[in-house]
């Protein structure tokens, strides 16, 4: 019998690229104030306004698509324009329209692990949009339960092992914020796998714990296997 | 034994006000409009807006805010200001920091039926914003189960149908929007009590089957556990 009765994973930028998506629109944001500001200023305020919106709006690329209206409204003193609003707007409509480009290694390892043992993905942001990546990403049917949480603190995390029933020495998470997947999930006396991402917002950073006997770092999702056969033999 | 092995309940303009918050934004919208639009043109440009973007953007109050700036920026042609697009962005922050008010008669017929059913909660919308709202309500402890859907079609009631293990001709839904919380309801095989709001967005609308088994319509909460009572006996 298995070590663990679930393994649940992160989605944004664990199994398929996201961060970029907001890069490239934080880009745009900081050409068209380019006029105003600095880029170092820009990127400074659109960040406090986030984090200030973060408690009303949540998070996922509404909430910051109309943090970066408001920014740019603040930055301007109000001197922004309707057609740079509009674009504004285009490009959370890029953000929620673009491709799901999965990350290396995603679909084998999962369908190696898929084999002997159930498989969860956990992820915050926007429902609608969470439930199309999933569906676009073709890995929908390696997941016995698809749960979007509004946010990802210890007390979502007991409210969805009470709900499947697992104990938390049973539960591994797979992802790659510090902040979101590893720290709440070891706190509960579970595992966690952490498998940084070259590009991480800043919120979700995080200390990566020392010598915690549920922590695990790699380098790639293609090492998952291999750990989880070490960890059950 | 009951006949109902869960009943559950649409959330907003069912168990509280919620399309009033809506009304009140968009006046505002329409006054910030008016030296450039009939109000009967704004109100259509804006759901005609809604309505493109809803497969992207989804229900709730951020993707009406981004709808309300778009739908500005086209009727002024990019002239609106950067003042009237942070007063509606303060518009979306006032909707998502409301008071939540009960309809009339709603905690004293859940705590009615809460003695002998078990209650679930079933809403769309933006997740954090929903959660929320079942928080402020006081209202949580009544429900076994809260679940927040991105839409509500057939296929969204079979799949929580599935995950809780209840058979259609077993669940009944309450709601106030015959095209969510009652003819998908209905399709299924399973009952619905519609209890119309005098508040419904148009998107909401649809026609009241006539003469279906399992639909009953009600002009108040206070009237569902007589109805329960009838069913049962």
């Amino acid at each position: 019998m298995s070590r663990f009765a679930m393994i649940a994973f992160d989605a944004d930028d664990t199994l398929w690229h996201n961060e970029r998506l907001y890069v490239a629109a934080q880009a745009t944001f900081r050409d068209l104030l380019a006029h105003y500001h600095s880029p170092e200023w820009i990127d400074e305020r659109l960040f406090q306004t986030e984090m200030r919106n973060l408690q009303h709006f949540g998070y996922g690329i509404k909430a910051f698509a109309l943090s970066m209206i408001e920014t740019a409204v603040e930055l301007t003193e109000g001197r922004i324009g309707g057609n740079d609003i509009q674009t504004l707007i285009d490009a959370a409509r890029t953000m929620l329209t673009a491709d799901v480009e999965l990350l290396d290694g995603v679909p084998e390892t999962l369908d190696v692990l898929a084999g002997s043992y159930e498989l969860m993905v956990i992820t915050k942001g926007d429902l609608r949009d969470q439930e199309v990546k999933i569906e676009r990403s073709g890995l929908a049917r390696y997941f016995r339960h698809v749960e979007i949480v509004s946010d990802k603190h210890r007390a979502n995390y007991e409210t969805l092992l009470r709900r499947h029933a697992i104990a938390p020495e049973q539960f591994l998470m797979v992802g790659n914020s510090l902040r979101s997947d590893i720290l709440p999930v070891l706190e509960l006396g579970a595992h966690a796998v952490y498998i940084p991402h070259h590009l991480t917002w800043a919120h979700e950073a995080g200390t990566a714990p020392e010598a915690h006997p549920g922590y695990y770092e790699l380098a790639h999702m293609g090492e998952l296997p291999a750990l989880l056969a070490r960890l059950e033999g």
